[in-house]
């Protein structure tokens, strides 16, 4: 803590009034614990589902009113600290006007799948003002948030393409990976202009006031490191590196092997699901890094004394890491009991200051 | 080499003579490498999908006459190195007179999942006899088969359990991982069955002839090393321990974080898939254990020219194991073109005995 009496440079003091999310992000948060869940705006929630009733989940992310109502509705219920941006990794896809839909219990579902250079031209990414309702609902939100952080998104290129590839949801990626050792030239120029799709997404929602990014690599995982850098890196690092004026989340699952190489392509924060400790995952991408997660959200269901003692053992763990912001390993299943989630944030909040700072001191 | 003047002792001449499958488990294979794919039997083949027409899946298991030609298919087709029983992993709870089918597209569904203690005592393991047809179609297989190994295989009790519990497949293991961490005695108890019902499930296949097994823990990936090693690994130890005259392979999808382990709960080779190099994956098991795979079954789909590189990537990737049984890194897919299949059976065995050796000279 700096002493009162002493006047701080402009940058410090910065630092000290920055929500606790963009400290943690910046490895300064000392012994506070913010937690937020991915998925926390939507899905689950009775009051989403109200207001999302009859409404298709691509037009309800055109509407800014609304995105900005769902993506508050966990703030509110939760006390988060910090809101993510009620949307989809397709959103600039669609407003690019490529003829997709997300469907329920599937996800994205893409019309004429992108396999030739063909299906390539089809893809122009949108003009500046094709995501003005992105920008409209950011800038309502901020106002509306107050000191909340709001969390920017989008989806990386190797994901948007696997989508795009396979025409839907995928168990293999086999068509996606065919593509991607098959035709390097087609692949490198259909990632590079998901890419700019990507950070034209991203750079709208902080140029509108987004605090922090998160760029979503879900699949990434798939690849083996060798395949995840030649294909996959360069390209999430064009989207991270067009965002450098906020802190940066770069997320996939089952990354164990890709960790250092997700810091790597410009992150201040690197996402960890549940199959390693924090303090694992932190010692293999150094101290130049922050993490976050990794509560598997398929405990969720297990008798809250148990699932306490497992949220209590990921604070401990990501005490060893030089930065930890508190979320699931991936996204908040759509059965998850609110109430649960409610009661997650509170012992973060009631005790993850002392579990962190006994955790450091040892 | 052993001097050919000199009188072997019998377990030595024995390894001489073994399968190169049975050497390689072994690691006594030289630069010889055997090769075979899980699912190989079954799903992709044409002559399979004729003699399977009119038949649903559980019934044709339970035909020795079937089994038998359709495991010894693959083995005229394409010339691998062993044979693996055609079956499924539920057949012994089947045999047990669980309630369940395989659903084509999609799997394992169990008409009343086992969620309480009551659910487990309705799971009563099958009597000697009850698994005759396994025993037959094994004796049938031996015969035929003449010098090429037949696999035996059963499903560990993590992955049997997450069918039961679930109901079906599923994408996160919820009320799995649930009942696992919030009932561990009822986990455990269940778990200590299904190991039974494996164990006697493989002995049958290994008192009938098998000349090694494979344990398919499919799922176990979805956990973290210290779960796995709580909720998982004794009982996957305890089938194996049963089985300790034949060479034992142990394989789950995703386990970079759990292969020693793995390795520890009683297999001579591990099965590692695609996501670590093997010579990465042999780092981490050490010198005890020979590896098995891990060519990205995506990868199937690629020009021949790439896939054979990634072919020859793996061969030479494995040289730095002390032993290395060449496959897929998880099952062929249904859409596979069987006639890559046979290009890759046949570079392995043109070019796997000189990438090796020039692989293990550096």
């Amino acid at each position: 803590m700096p002493d009162a009496t002493v006047t701080l440079p402009p940058s410090e003091t910065q630092e000290v009034s920055a929500p606790l999310l963009v400290r943690a992000a910046r490895r300064q948060q000392g012994d506070g614990l913010p937690v937020w869940f991915m998925r926390q705006a939507g899905r689950s929630l009775p009051e989403y589902k109200r207001v999302r009733e009859g409404i298709a989940m691509l037009d309800s992310c055109a509407r800014p009113d609304l995105v900005a109502e769902i993506t508050l509705q966990p703030v509110r219920r939760y006390g988060v600290d910090a809101a993510i941006f009620y949307s989809d990794i397709m959103v600039p896809l669609k407003a690019a006007g490529v003829d997709l839909d997300i469907v329920p219990g599937r996800g994205p579902v893409v019309a004429e799948p992108v396999r030739d250079r063909a299906g390539l031209e089809r893809l122009v990414p949108a003009e500046p003002g094709d995501l003005g309702f992105v920008d409209e609902a950011v800038r309502l939100l901020v106002a509306e948030l107050g000191e909340t952080p709001l969390i920017g998104f989008a989806g990386a290129p190797f994901t948007l393409a696997s989508y795009l590839v396979e025409g839907g949801p995928s168990r293999d990626y086999a068509r996606t990976k065919a593509l991607m050792v098959g035709d390097p030239e087609l692949w490198h120029d259909l990632c590079a202009r998901l890419a700019t799709m990507s950070a034209h997404f991203l750079r709208t929602q902080v140029e509108a006031g987004a605090s922090a990014v998160q760029l979503f690599d879900s699949w990434a995982g798939s690849l083996s490191a060798a395949d995840y850098t030649t294909f996959a890196q360069p390209h999430s690092a064009r989207v991270l590196a067009g965002i450098a004026t906020v802190p940066r989340i770069h997320f996939g699952v089952g990354t164990g092997e890709l960790l250092t190489r997700m810091g790597e392509a410009g992150a201040e924060v690197v996402g960890v699901d549940w199959r390693i400790p924090l303090a694992e995952a932190s010692r293999r991408l150094g101290p130049a890094y922050a993490v976050q997660g990794n509560l598997d959200p398929a405990l969720l269901g297990a008798p809250w004394p148990v699932l306490a003692e497992r949220v209590r053992d990921v604070v401990r763990s990501g005490a060893a890491a030089p930065g930890h912001v508190f979320n699931l390993g991936h996204g908040v299943p759509p059965e998850t009991d609110p109430d649960v989630l409610g009661r997650v944030v509170d012992l973060v909040h009631e005790e993850g200051p002392t579990l962190r700072a006994e955790a450091r001191a040892v």
